[in-house]
């Protein structure tokens, strides 16, 4: 029996640019069907028309969501899962809201119980918001990322995720060593990495204020020595905190070169906000197939600043969208299109006369957000292979939305003309209502937590 | 018999400024009735063990809200209902946007059948919100305003609004002159303005670009002529604007002086934005009553800047929130303070040395921000003998807040500890969806378009 999920299907190709219309960089069935392979793959896609005459496909072998629109499910490249109970604390910019919130939060993920039902509402707010794959920050404590992993492994979910590196500068319960950060690290690689469930590993030094050079040398080791493993870090997120940097590795040119100094840069890093590079770390970056998680509701509501994506798009470095749960206040890939599309127009509509100059010019258009939060980041995560497009011979992670979902959104959706102008309102005006169904692996996900 | 309402109260009594705890300026009863007159007025206020013992209440007189927080209806003091359909347009700023999406959606609006749908669905939108009050700017067809105000008539809310005047700079098909200006804006005051319903009458000018000097001083003969009328306009929105307005009015010393010359700066009066506004311009205003309707989902969504809270509170101008539909990406009040936030918040930390030593200090607190969606407001529009509170006397416009509408908020909220934490996880993470009931004139509003 041939199983077949029917619905206008949206998905790309290609990075599809700048352009307002970038028609070859991706590709839209009003009315199409996806075949899946017994176990949860894509065998084909393509047009209804065309895949019931290909496969002779019963009523009883389609699932319907005709109306509907079928995308490759969201990919969130930074989030703490630890720091889902501090959503929406306030009143303070970066390093005083780590020390008010962050730290004391981070500290109960010793007791693996409370990590485990943390885990499971973390992982059922992805999947209520249509996020198939997150690339997760644990806590200091291993066992922290044991819960994160085995909650992930029951769920089928493709997830990539680290225990923070951490041996000073913050509370004493909090700090590792640079010996166990590395073999605690490395334990959960042997386990976990292509080893179960979907999981990968990211060595996960939290940020170098918080690493000395003994364990930033112990992350470098275990990122050269172990095959198709992440790491994941912070950068040039808040002025406050580059000064700091500049005064702990006074030797290092740059922010960033700090990493590089410890050969952090390469494939399948990814570094969160980066909101203060200069060209030449955003060069570096590009030339290092390194990534950029952009993560625009933690910016603003943080207050760090306006990430540069005109320049991003210039050096054509890896470019990606991050929740930053829990600085981020919202867990909708949607919302953050919304809100990165928001940080764009800030920056080509500045107020002195210097700065207009220097205004920002390449705008975000609907595709390019779309495409970050799916292929684009599944390129950045050297994924494309397995994720983030419908094409055949990916894993069956996708999502169903819904465009009728608030009474605002539908009467908008009624009022568009074009697939890009649907797609706008779908990423300015939708949150988790719009998520109809979401896939894994071929299996429609059932929230339990419900 | 007595209608009661119990639940949380929550309500202002004064200014809470910028304290983190401004324990005078606020009224909470976390088991409270609110007793309401026959006529939907509220008569008293109290604990619920003062109120049942002096009014010696039976179960059923009282509709039971417990466990959910009641607070004055919400009141957006910026919008405009012609734009429902334009919401989330991509890809301009302000005068662009105006050509290419503003000004075809309002040209609909001759159309009385076409009005009238819309301000069913706008004024729905508004109450599905929590928004019991609203300054609405109609189009330039004077059969616009009167399709809003019979629709509103019909809600008995109490709504403000104005049609637009227009004689230049805009399609031919949306301008009107100074005389019918003039005796369109009359003839609704004089039909609509504090006779039919709870609607009052504001004078509209677009703003200084689409109104010639005589159009300008027509409106001044109407505002001084008619007994508290209200005035409002757009004002400092955008750097290409203001260069535009110093061009037509060479000789006023600034944009809001173009107003100003004009005699249309004082109480009752509302400039929608003022991004830009100088320390002059401020002082003007707050020395003049005037109010400042700041809308920040709009001022982010069309890039046009970064609203100067600081000066705004160092001026004890009156100041407002506003969600400038269709500009503006939300109908939600709580949506709108959480973007209130991070605009503040992103110019409490500049990028350069210099913008640093500039940088805003005054916080938005979750009370400043409820205060400026009720009391404040009221204030800004000489109502507050009327709405904005819960106090004895005021109208019965109030909504139920439920603070388990969503997973996220649910979870949020269990881990806060104060009043004040959870106001402030409220406007982060609540949605329309937390909208449990709505009360006009203390009558409970059905939703007759779902």
């Amino acid at each position: 029996m041939v199983r077949a999920i029917r619905g206008s299907l949206f998905f790309f190709l290609d990075d599809p640019g700048s352009d307002n219309d970038p028609v070859d960089s991706y590709q839209y069935y009003e009315d199409g069907i996806l075949v899946l392979t017994v176990d949860g793959h894509i065998a084909d896609v393509g047009s209804t028309t065309d895949m019931q005459s290909k496969y002779n496909l019963a009523i009883r072998d389609i699932i319907d969501h005709s109306g509907k629109l079928i995308v490759p499910g969201f990919i969130d490249t930074h989030t703490h899962y630890p720091q889902s109970e501090i959503i929406a604390a306030y009143g303070h910019q970066l390093i005083q809201w780590l020390d008010k919130y962050a730290f004391p939060a981070e500290a109960k993920f010793a007791d693996k119980n409370y990590a485990c039902s943390i885990s499971r509402f973390f992982l059922a707010e992805l999947l209520r918001n249509g996020t198939t794959t997150a690339l997760i920050f644990g806590s200091v404590q291993k066992v922290s990322v044991e819960a994160l992993f085995e909650e992930a492994e029951k769920l089928n979910m493709r997830i990539i995720g680290g225990k923070i590196m951490m041996d000073r500068n913050a509370p004493q319960c909090l700090l590792d060593t640079p010996e166990t950060a590395y073999s605690d690290s490395k334990a959960l690689i042997e386990t976990w990495h292509n080893k179960r469930g979907r999981i990968r590993y990211a060595i996960t030094p939290r940020f170098a204020a918080t690493s000395s050079s003994e364990q930033l040398q112990a992350a470098q080791r275990l990122y050269h020595a172990c095959d198709d493993v992440y790491l994941q870090t912070h950068v040039s997120e808040n002025q406050h905190e580059i000064a700091w940097i500049k005064q702990l590795f006074p030797s290092s040119k740059s922010y960033l070169n700090v990493y590089n100094d410890f050969g952090l840069v390469g494939p399948r890093s990814v570094f969160a906000h980066g909101i203060h590079l200069t060209d030449d770390e955003f060069r570096l970056l590009a030339d290092k197939n390194a990534a950029i998680a952009f993560c625009p509701t933690s910016n603003l509501f943080l207050g760090s600043g306006l990430f540069n994506f005109d320049q991003a798009c210039l050096t054509s470095v890896r470019l990606t969208l991050g929740t930053d749960i829990g600085a981020g206040t919202s867990f909708s890939m949607l919302k953050t299109m919304a809100e990165a599309y928001k940080v764009v127009q800030l920056q080509s509509n500045s107020s002195s006369a210097s700065e207009r100059k220097a205004a920002k010019k390449i705008p975000l258009t609907p595709f390019k957000a779309f495409y970050m939060a799916t292929l684009g980041a599944a390129r950045a995560l050297y994924l494309e292979d397995k994720i983030g497009t419908l094409q055949p011979g990916k894993e069956g992670d996708f999502i169903v939305l819904n465009l009728d979902a608030t009474p605002l959104l539908s009467f908008r959706i009624k009022k568009t003309l074009s697939l890009a102008d649907r797609l706008f309102a779908l990423m300015m005006l939708a949150d988790d209502r719009a998520i109809d169904a979401v896939y894994l692996m071929g299996k429609r996900w059932q929230n339990s937590n419900v």
